[in-house]
């Protein structure tokens, strides 16, 4: 399938352009250090990524006004707290450990790609991370997007069909002009389903040990399947 | 006043970071050499430019729903094609001198002094440009914005609060913590009404021969005046 009209990249975040299972251990990790608190920090990870969905089908399905991707992840860490031998955090302990999502390593081939990217596309976030979140996270690791768009631009989380469509009408394109970019299959389903253009991105250590999920059905209908950014870059002809 | 807790700046454009006006008049002249049209493009650009406040109150008034710069823009060029001796332009040609204002150009202080103000401060634009207009126009130019917000992003046009209040939201900042750089006093007043912290920017050339209008007042109640992002990275004590 031809790629010559694509526009604009838009992409996935949080497993797509960053490590956030690792970043969060070693945010998980620094504070168990102060503290004096030994824990598997592993599954602190996962266990505040598995509240991640449910907090946003909370808002998705109506039942809680809009609610920002940062307040949605500090409820659910001062849910988690006390398993994890941490409920003594005062509130500025919890501030700056619930901003460990600003602080997400991306992946080593990201800043490099994107980079390459950017001379050609108009590179967007279409994540369920907030604004702030993704400046942040952005400043920190070098990520030269152009524009920050996604959930909180569009008022709405991912599946959702406006998170898309939204995206794609801010950047004045048509959604077949948009290349969406992400680890996860469902969320490339939802993307092409509403018209964009699809590529799926290995990232295969995005879980640590745990299998990942997500993975791409077997005649599955993408346009692109890629090894890393840089793999992207070259798919597309980028210099 | 002390600044030392500002966390963002954010930046009016038209006239502040970009010469609107010598750029809207090299691009009548580009059209005007190619189709052998001869006009006053000076008087062009303000003509344009004249329309930019009638327009968007339209939108800010309630009369018309909400209605990206862009299009606006546009409705006005159509309007004054005639005048100009351009009614001839066919629907490619008309959108393409309508993104005239994608690519205006940076006075010639903007990209070395945003990049040293980038080191330490988020900076967004708070523009009545549309998305897609501010970014096309900081690709072109190297405008190293960390979010593009503003009027879009809030779906208010200055002087409106929520342009202001909605930015300065979507930054997760208190509006103190936010300064507003402008090179007109009354965008100024209007952020400051709100808690914003103020720059004015002197950009004596903004109307060309045409004196600068929106001048501060004389017990102005600025933060700062600073004669361009070189001496406003400089005051903030940028490296």
């Amino acid at each position: 399938m031809a790629l010559d009209d694509i526009a604009a990249l838009t992409f996935d975040v949080f497993g797509t352009v960053v490590d956030w299972r690792g970043s969060v251990i070693r945010e998980g990790e620094a504070v168990g250090q102060r503290k004096q608190v030994t824990a598997d920090w592993g599954r602190f990870a996962d266990a505040w990524r598995d509240l991640y969905q449910p907090a946003m089908e909370e808002v998705r399905s109506g039942r809680q006004p809009w609610t920002r991707l940062d307040d949605l992840h500090r409820a659910s860490l001062d849910r988690l707290l006390p398993e994890f031998g941490l409920a003594g955090l005062d509130e500025a302990e919890r501030v700056d450990l619930n901003n460990a999502w600003h602080r997400l390593d991306p992946w080593p081939d990201v800043v490099a790609g994107l980079t390459r990217l950017k001379r050609r596309f108009i590179l967007a976030t279409l994540s369920n991370g907030n604004i702030r979140l993704m400046v942040d996270m952005a400043k920190r690791a070098g990520l030269p997007w152009d524009a920050i768009l996604g959930a909180e631009a569009t008022k709405a989380y991912k599946p959702l069909p406006q998170a898309y469509l939204g995206t794609a009408d801010l950047l004045c394109l048509p959604p077949e002009r948009c290349l969406m970019v992400a680890a996860h299959y469902g969320d490339l389903l939802a993307a092409q389903s509403h018209g964009f253009r699809t590529c799926y991105v290995w990232r295969r250590a995005e879980f640590g040990s745990r299998p990942k999920n997500d993975l791409p059905a077997e005649n599955h209908g993408l346009d692109l399947v890629v090894e890393d950014f840089d793999d992207l870059a070259d798919r597309l002809g980028c210099a």
